[in-house]
């Protein structure tokens, strides 16, 4: 159980460590967009923080020599309730980019999310790792063709559920981006044929201004009912909105306030998560993000009713630190952090975790 | 959306920003009078973390792609629901004073609230900047005749509305203002003619005790007879208070502690709001001052059912910063966050915001 | 109003920078005995931020161009609601000790309660300084009749009440004292006559051992029964023990935790306060001492059902900066601090002051 | 009463004292190990700030010239409510390791619980110091053999109790000691008998494998009934377990977390105290630890419904410091706290003290 690689000069044992190293690596351009929020970043900070906020209820002596990570997640049995986020530009963080994040997604069978806004095409994707586990994540743009073209070919090349994101109709105001220039970065990634309405240099502000603001219900119905994958909806805070989600015929929505990058001040996910589920769990899979660094979080997700969790920074630190190596190796740190969580709460069984594991923790909130 | 200037050698993005480049600009004892507050500064430091710990509750999917920041104020339908605060002595900020701060809001249809301790007289301002909206601030002197005289001239050159201070009966006890000698400050100032019952030198203490302290609800009903101009009455913090401002006449209230420079300890504005809006804003128009910072800041003002909101300070040092398009630029990063705000929370018209898009924050206060 | 000295080279303009000058010029020893508390000394710190968990309520348009502080105390009407507090062994302080402070008494109108552990006599208080209006605090030794004789002596010279301490059954455990090695300080203020019981060198801590362990109610019934002054019970935490002093003829209870020097971790006098009102008020006068350092501290205190407030170390550090003088500027400034705060708060009588115009605070305990 | 070794180069006047003088002389593995707590270490923390978000309610003028600090432990009375916790590889603090404990106990009547993975075997330790009071903590090896055999020899040797931890089912994830290298340290203490299940070089690791994960609430049945001592249960933090322990014929339940260094984020023994008291305690004894570190605790855990509590790691500061003398001087310190608690919380018996002395804390956690 214990995790230190042995020998390893940089000791990273946790996902803190690779956030740290990350830092020390990326070039301050890509680390502002890879780790800044919206203007105060009060919600970016509040999301790791929030999880800490909730303390565990041990059970003892219930028999843990066996544990069983396993969750159902749209209908299907996982290994495990991790997956990985949808996160744009992931060659910012290491030149194999999203590749390298497949790469650790197939070792650890993780599903991947793969972003509209990525630097690598879904059927490029799906040709380099086969064998990676993997949805598709839609930013629907003005132009509904380019929507309907990427769905196409997310079907025809193994995408199992469709995330579409519903919190950017139009781009957050991110200073710490604007302070570090972003601007000027990204013109070798805009081969990506994600980026399909786009065309000649972009940035990511410019990106943001493909995506239509005035989406709708209605359009999540239309790609309900023409799609033959599952519809995620991602970016839902408030139970209202997971009632209109199952109104329109979603599988799942996601809880979740864009890793903080949107509109600043909202709540984290753990705080919007029992709301949601207390409405609608019982009508289609609450998802969570925002925040998940230790496996205890990933224990308090589920218990608070989240079928799984997705890890956006952690696995972007991954690929900054190490490429495919260190992606992986964060899920692992991760699944071994759970593995350990299961064993110490009593709920050898993930899919056993209920709301009498967490509590409101009597202790105040020590993070700056 | 996004609010870097080209090229600019100071990227001043936020209000923080302007605040900053404000405070290394200014002479200390300037900075004193304009920066400090009362005693020990908790109210001055809680006006701006009160809006911190209210959380967003935003909408998805209601199709944002035109936001109306536009309001109703006394009858009357207003582009954007900012208007600037009355600060008394803006040649402290700079040498262009009211007439630059005037100028900054005919650039942006915004109200300017003259002070009565101005160094412009009123006739002059509304000369100068003719298509400045613009209201009247109105301290009442134990020379009645003065007030009078001041509310004549006011209605005369086109302000639109009279705004009574009630909450200097006598001056705060402002000990940073003391520390850095503000006392021998002011000599150039004094041709003001809104110092009409001034002479000699003086300073911003002198200037308080020319107000009555004895200033009571019938005069305030006084002013509503004799005035064509409708009366609001700033310096209101209790819901009390609020209906003996309904039963007296006013159009409106202004729910503020005077920038956290009269009574220290009192509510912020943000922690004020809810009960006076509950008691009296089906009667009259509640509008709500201090710590406004983040367009953030005034969409949950106005969920919580203020009509409008004044900036204080952040115009004073735009002034600073840059006299009239200092101010302005306030103005428009404010404006253009409230717009990226009411897109991002789903109200796309500033109006349609209620109580629902708002609640207490779960994440603690972490201003120092 | 304004508070600064003109032209002073040290602008004293608050308790707070009496705190800090005493804190340069008092030897390490009399600093550790004046300014320290017991154990972790959390109680000593929530003394001073209790107040500023409370927010302050202002009414507006009342008034105010007269202020009374006056208040009612033991039936007797005082100009105003601050009183020294007992503290022992004042020359450590100043060379003039008690004689000092009852000169800034006597310019003030303050009462000052001599301590049984005095470094000097009631008598010779009574003679240098006649007009200091005056109680006097006994602690009560094992050998009772040590304590008859000073009762007897303080009713001869014009004590008007007695103020027995109930809280040091045994001294409490103050760390800050022994680490600073107070033990070997006293020697030439042991002349007191107060400390009649002592003989040879004594320290603080010794003639904590003086005091009986076991006084109980009835003796506070046979010193009411005996003494042809009003008692006071000082050191009262609990509603209970309110009651149990009205029952056993108690004319008042000073709630207090003994400047944090005795039991570390009970409530600060502004949380215990309102219990203790609720429950004795209308039989007994309630005063209260503890981290009073702001006019608006009296204010709420008052308004939270307080007759009076005592000052403690505020007045030593006075003493230590400047002797009488010091002190009497340390009162001057909390009476034109109370002057203020009556005004802003919308109360003038200060007689008049009740819960209405106090609330918990919204913002946090900024405190350290 | 006062503290202070007289003429002490180093005036070690409380347990924070002796922390801060272990940690400088602990060498960083062993430091690591006795200091460090699990993943974040957001327990380990709050275990010792817990305490003091409890505030005292002191009662006056009772008597308390003679305190009894004497309370009832598994129907025998006891002189004091404290205890030593069992604590693994007490040689890592202090070359006599368990001996020295053991005679710091017998010096100040405290039941020491020795370790399963004690650097001393139970009958080494009754031969050395036969006069310390003795419990012995049990943790069950997937080997039951060698759990049944320390459990006889435990019985012959004096042992009167049985505690068997059950919160180690698996080992806690402890970065600090993975970052310190505690790996490769233990070579010279594996001739431990205790460790009767261990064979050649080992790991604190090494040996949280050997302890069962599938333990049971019938293991725990069947102890109780093949031992001839009565057995308690450590490592309980919620109601539901304590209630079980009840059904299972335990004498009492240990609440504890296992010093912070097993699952983080789980509730302190202060925290988790009520609820079990509550439910369990009319029906077995409840013991608590966690944090214990001034003797305001230990009047607070009483206050709350505990019988006694257990001390860790000061005691094995104060070996490190100063060998059995040190360990004494650690105990002395919090039995002379908690008599000067006793009575100035007004509660002579500490046998009398219940909730009514104690409540939830006014002031917010200052802790780091």
């Amino acid at each position: 159980l214990y995790l230190m690689p042995a020998d390893s000069p940089h000791p990273l044992l946790s996902l803190a460590d690779y956030e740290r190293a990350a830092c020390e690596i990326l070039d301050p351009a890509a680390l502002s967009y890879i780790a800044g929020g919206a203007t105060d970043e009060v919600t970016l900070r509040d999301n790791v923080a929030a999880w800490r906020r909730l303390a565990l209820r041990p059970r003892m002596l219930v028999g843990v020599g066996r544990r069983d990570p396993s969750v159902e997640l749209l209908g299907v049995r996982r290994p495990h309730p991790l997956l990985i986020a949808p996160t744009a530009f992931q060659r910012l963080a290491h030149r194999d980019g999203e590749i390298a994040t497949a790469r650790a997604a197939a070792a650890t069978s993780t599903i991947i999310c793969l972003s509209t806004f990525a630097t690598t095409t879904p059927e490029a994707l799906a040709e380099a790792v086969p064998d990676a586990p993997r949805w598709f994540q839609l930013y629907v743009f003005s132009d509904r063709g380019v929507s309907r073209d990427l769905v196409a070919r997310a079907v025809e090349h193994g995408y199992e559920a469709l995330v579409v994101t519903v919190d950017v109709p139009v781009a957050g105001v991110r200073e710490r981006e604007l302070r570090a220039g972003v601007r000027s970065l990204h013109g070798e990634q805009l081969a990506s044929a994600a980026a399909a309405g786009a065309s000649g240099e972009m940035t990511p502000a410019d990106f943001g201004e493909l995506v239509d603001p005035d989406l709708s219900w209605d359009d999540i119905e239309r790609f309900v009912a023409e799609s033959p994958l599952p519809v995620l909806v991602k970016g839902i805070l408030t139970a209202e909105d997971a009632l209109l989600a199952v109104a329109h015929g979603a599988s799942g929505v996601i809880v979740s306030n864009h890793g903080g990058r949107q509109l600043d001040t909202v709540l984290s996910g753990a705080d919007a998560l029992p709301a949601i589920v207390e409405a609608a769990a019982d009508q289609l899979d609450v998802l969570v993000d925002g925040g998940i660094r230790r496996g205890t979080d990933v224990v308090k997700a589920l218990a608070l009713g989240a079928r799984a969790v997705l890890i956006g920074r952690p696995i972007l630190c991954g690929l900054a630190v190490d490429g495919a190596q260190g992606a992986q190796r964060v899920i692992e740190i991760l699944l071994a952090e759970l593995d350990n969580a299961l064993a110490l709460a009593g709920s050898p069984q993930a899919s056993n975790l209920d709301a009498t594991f967490v509590m409101p923790a009597p202790w105040p909130d020590r993070s700056r």
